[in-house]
């Protein structure tokens, strides 16, 4: 609590909304998921169009700064994140001894423990600029973290001017990427790099409103989307397919799923009310690869499609109520462009965090340029004491 | 996002308050602020009771069960909590190497690391007694975390049977404490527990929603506990009573920084528009422990409270309001309580952190037990696409 604080109302309950659901917690520049419109605006642009034809780090710039960069800006810039992402060998050996069976939360805890040594102190008081060059610093390392949390050993050595994207996707494959994976994995990350106020984001703006380090705010991001409601599908997609193993055997095998009440990997969405851009727009990276599994996850997505409408046509009927149909979701169709560039299953979660740090960083320099801490209040449904 | 997900309204802001001020956002049988009154209330008991009467554990074990427990249940759960709070060699080896400059930053990665050195897994879809106990095991841990973090070294042996507040004074303050300065530990780690949905406390919950594992929700508390505008003043009340000196400079020390705008270190809370109990009881504990900063602290909480008051006036007839009186809060007495028991100012932070985690932990037990995730709107103030 701060000294001095403000005077607000007693502990009045004005609404309770399970979720938070309905309620808005904040202002944002970033970004806009129109539901019904099946649109993702970035900082006025539109998502799809930033995802097939820039780079993470024009669209990182973006973010911070409200507009594209001109090329010497983005020299600048790409050069700078370049710089900031290499590992101190010190930092390299903390990473070492931080691995462990859950790539999140090794990563959660390696990226607090980078930002434990350096020290980084609490934003409150200090300059913005300041605070957001520590931002900058600790997204910028993320491909490194992970890498080194993958392989056990120091990020091998990438060829200068390598972007973001590319020394992510070089370090957890191993190799050069080519340029069709390359951009397939530029994609996705810029996809998904934003996305309103999601349980992570807010997760980090409420870490900063208190006036935390900024190492802190990302921790909680991290923290909170390691959770399976939150992100943790495009994995078990790839199960799913495996299980599914032939086209013939799609149409039983969901339907087997359902009638067992069990959920299908990759479909609907909480906002998405009409198809999910992300989706159709890594659907069609998805395409131009056409990998092996292509024609099983084209089936696999037709079956469940159909076997999901039927299933909500029933239950419209039985309860009277209109006919929602559900869609295909940003997870699926991520799993299979993810796992034809050489990405391994188990890291999919990482390569997610790898892309919505960035958003992170830029909603807690949002966050803390005019800040309110978030203390909502509780129900009581316990008793009173006699007393 | 989840597969399947039920469906919501689509993006329309229904509320919107900053900082989420008077939105409900959870039910809680865990405790209850009575701002009016001047009321904490702990698991249908009153913390000032609690907190001058029980320990720990039964207060543990109040929140977790919903009543106090038997003499057997009591033996059982301390002895439980105390096999639980030794850390194993390597996990003491491991947060050596976490120490930082920054206590909490610390803390909040070493809890991580041992979370996911053990390999704690989301508790989605596993059992809740087996994700409790994981919840327990880690909160136990806390004052050996501290110790380790504090001293560069392992925790020292204590006497068989010693609680958890024993073990917590004994490893920062280097001695067995006495009976009186455990009682005073043990009245303060009680008061603090758990406080209705503040930040830390939300953050916590916000992260469990998603599924996440335990080690990352408690996580997200510790991190957002970090900021100074959430509990950060008792270390700085001592700073402030440093600079003071003497009880003769204390009306014009703080007549200077109230003109100077600089706020008083230790007034004023969000919610109590009363004594806060927890203040109250602490400043009965300082009053009895009689130590030499007791005199200088009393001139100058009274020359603050009347220099704040005559300011209230000011304003309230300047601004034809009401006058609102700021009072004491519970960071003021804690400092002067705290520093007198041996505990150094630097770790006033995480103190708090020790007693809080308890109450983080029961919140998410709570959480995990009728959940929904945390996904409130933002409201968007970019530009929207040409197109």
């Amino acid at each position: 609590m701060n000294a001095n604080a403000n005077p607000t109302p007693d502990n009045t309950a004005k609404t309770f909304s399970p979720g938070l659901e309905g309620v808005t917690a904040c202002r944002t520049r970033l970004s806009e998921v129109l539901g019904k419109e099946g649109k993702l605006i970035l900082a006025g642009h539109n998502a799809v169009n930033l995802a097939e034809n820039n780079t993470i780090e024009e669209v990182w710039f973006l973010l911070h700064e409200g507009r594209l960069p001109n090329p010497a800006e983005l020299a600048a810039f790409k050069a700078k994140v370049e710089k900031l992402g290499v590992l101190p060998a010190d930092e390299v050996n903390l990473i070492k001894k931080l691995r462990g069976p859950e790539p999140l939360s090794a990563f959660r805890t390696a990226l607090s423990a980078i930002s434990n040594k350096r020290g980084y102190k609490p934003w409150l008081n200090r300059p913005v600029e300041e605070v957001t060059e520590e931002v900058i610093a600790l997204c910028a390392l993320a491909p490194a973290i992970v890498e080194v949390l993958h392989t056990g050993r120091r990020p091998r050595v990438k060829t200068l001017n390598s972007g973001y994207a590319e020394r992510y996707l070089w370090g957890v494959s191993g190799k050069k990427p080519s340029p069709e994976d390359l951009r397939a994995v530029e994609t996705y990350l810029i996809l998904t790099m934003d996305h309103g106020l999601n349980a992570s984001t807010f997760a980090s703006r409420v870490t900063a409103s208190t006036g935390a380090d900024v190492g802190a705010a990302l921790t909680s991001g991290v923290a909170t989307l390691s959770g399976p409601l939150h992100g943790g599908a495009p994995g078990p997609v790839l199960d799913m397919l495996d299980a599914i193993g032939t086209c013939e055997n799609a149409d039983a095998w969901v339907r087997a799923q359902l009638a067992a009440k069990i959920p299908l990997m990759g479909f609907g969405h909480r906002i998405y009310r009409t198809d999910d851009p992300r989706a159709m727009t890594l659907k069609r990276v998805a395409e131009r690869q056409n990998g092996p599994r292509i024609e099983l996850a084209k089936v696999t997505e037709q079956a469940a499609l159909k076997a999901l409408e039927e299933k909500q046509i029933q239950r419209a009927a039985a309860e009277n109520k209109p006919v929602r149909t559900l869609r295909v979701n940003v997870e699926f169709w991520t799993a299979v462009a993810l796992e034809h560039v050489g990405i391994p299953r188990n890291l999919f979660s990482s390569t997610f965090c790898v892309s919505r740090i960035i958003g992170w960083g830029e909603h807690i320099v949002e966050q803390i340029k005019d800040n309110k801490i978030y203390r909502p209040l509780s129900q009581y449904t316990g008793e009173m004491p006699a007393e």
